[in-house]
């Protein structure tokens, strides 16, 4: 069986009201997206809303509009975002969108409210891209490093950096192997936890972040890439998995596309030589033994990727630790998305709690 | 016929996507909204949700996480607002509503970012009730005056505020004659005006608020309030007006629940009596001559309840005004709620810039 087979086949499948209303998609684009017949129309609708995202952000700052600028040059970004979402059976419209999703968010930063500074971390023989945000006051502020997933990446981080910077913390998200604009240099691999730490080497001594109180949340994918790096890296001292998993023994499990994704970002195109890969790539239990920081996991009972076998894993590897607080949802889906505006305020108010402590 | 007789039937009837997600109520509380078969079953249905914000708020400002307290708490004031929209038929429960709004929003107000501080303006044998909220950075500010309509008041602005706070814009929203907290002592009336010149008058001397750089921005019914009030006080420099009118010569026009409530704002229990009273009560003619100040005027096309007539009548009533903005969005809906993601920005934008120049 080909990765291919995998596609998504509706636009149902792709559409995901919690999470993209909850990342910054407004309504109007969200319902006329829901509207759609057919698939096919899913990309190039975004598309067609990103440019008009673009020209709006355009005449808002040569009007002088600074904030509406940046604003509507990251709506575009997220619009083109939402638009290569999954597309993996035509890698290179998807590439096209993760270009110009990059594009525009850089075009975005300055003008952001905080403004973003691009932070381009030179490791080994390839570039981490992230954006550092900071809050207002004076620093050095705690901060809270944000790690995307399987589909989401630095650029979708905006409202929930909001979140933490309304808290009093700095925020750095950036993509590592296998996400957005590292996907093109370095595969899904092993070993995110070593690009975490090279990200710890250039913020750490950044005047405007305290150092001792550096925390990491990551989302889906990035929930099991933010315990990793936590455990093996005693300079983050809180820790949020925003969904996650142990292991993939619940591969064959996983909606198509997702199992698409995964074989895809790792760089492999027959689907059985990806589920190998990914079984070996993947086992948290050699390392969560050493996650002793306080740690938050948000799972839902509902989650299709990573079911409830995934969190018993995760709570017998947490046993140990005395701070983990775990909370399940009965009614929450993957990454509680459909509960965004209960739990991530939550996750917000535990790194800032714990990075105060 | 009786006022009795334009009560909504259906919840599409009261249902509104654009404006209640643009103003701030999550997608998942929406779209179990939508989700009701029965519109008896609306206001039960808020009420629910609101008591599940008050009781997350609550539980967040005693564990120290006042944040999240004060949006949760704002939730629920924004869950009992929308609970009572256009319950005029059950005046004592639309009441309750209306209190339990004013009560859960007094109690976010000191832990918003901004915090919100309630002022209490005693006019003649009334008080007229508002909150000042202040940007980032030293003043004295510029500051924009925020009127609600027929069914918005002080509290629905939040997320309006902010577009504001981040153009370093202070915001004062107060309800007036007919509007929310003011609607038990003084009902809709002629001179909606005096009140503005009285809230001008208590803000002005404020060292937080610049005197000089104060301007006025109402929505919808509040659309005719700004313009009147703009033209009748030379100390505001700025006018928007978010969809207005000029006349109720269009007033049989309207959707039998709009009329319902302005007849019931205005005191009346008789539709005959009200629908005269109302078309006495409302001729921009008599003042839009003397709005010499910046204005802008944004309408939609399909706006049901001020037609293009009125859009028609204001341009005319604006023509001598170099300084007019007048948009007319040929896809928008009733105050262009259905565009707010591009609208809303934009009336900032305009604030800002005529208050800085």
């Amino acid at each position: 069986m080909s990765a291919d087979d995998l596609v998504p086949q509706k636009v149902e499948a792709i559409l995901n009201p919690g999470r993209m209303l909850s990342d910054g998609i407004p309504y109007p684009d969200f319902a006329a997206a829901r509207a759609l017949d057919d698939l096919a129309e899913w990309l190039p609708f975004w598309a067609e809303t990103a440019e008009r995202y673009e020209a709006l952000g355009m005449a808002a700052l040569e009007a002088g509009n600074r904030v509406s600028g940046g604003e509507w040059l990251w709506h575009s970004s997220l619009s083109w975002h939402y638009g290569q979402l999954m597309w993996f059976h035509e890698p290179e419209r998807r590439e096209h969108g993760q270009h110009k999703k990059v594009e525009l968010y850089k075009r975005a930063a300055p003008h952001l409210v905080a403004p973003a500074e691009r932070v381009e971390i030179q490791f080994e023989s390839t570039m981490i891209p992230g954006y550092l945000r900071l809050p207002d006051g004076p620093g050095p502020h705690p901060c809270a490093v944000l790690i995307g997933g399987l589909e989401s990446t630095k650029e979708e981080s905006y409202h929930f950096e909001a979140l933490c910077h309304r808290r009093g913390l700095a925020t750095f998200a950036f993509d590592g192997p296998g996400q957005g604009e590292m996907y093109f240099d370095v595969k899904l691999c092993a070993d995110f936890h070593r690009y975490t730490s090279a990200v710890l080497d250039a913020i750490s001594p950044r005047p405007e972040v305290d150092s001792d109180r550096i925390g990491i949340l990551g989302r889906s994918l990035g929930g099991y890439y933010a315990m990793q790096s936590a455990a093996l890296d005693k300079r983050l001292k809180s820790c949020v998995a925003w969904g996650g998993f142990s292991d993939m023994s619940d591969f064959d499990g996983m909606p198509p596309h997702t199992r698409g994704g995964f074989v895809y970002v790792s760089g492999y195109e027959d689907l059985d030589e990806g589920r190998s890969y990914l079984q070996e790539t993947f086992d948290l239990s050699q390392s969560i033994g050493d996650l002793t920081c306080p740690t938050m996991l948000i799972q839902g009972v509902h989650d299709p990727i990573f079911p409830p076998h995934q969190t018993e894993l995760l709570q017998v590897g947490l046993a140990h630790n005395d701070m983990a607080e775990i909370v399940v949802e009965p009614d929450g889906d993957h990454c509680c998305h459909n509960m965004g505006p209960v739990v991530r305020p939550r996750m917000a108010d535990y790194l800032a709690r714990t990075l105060r402590e």
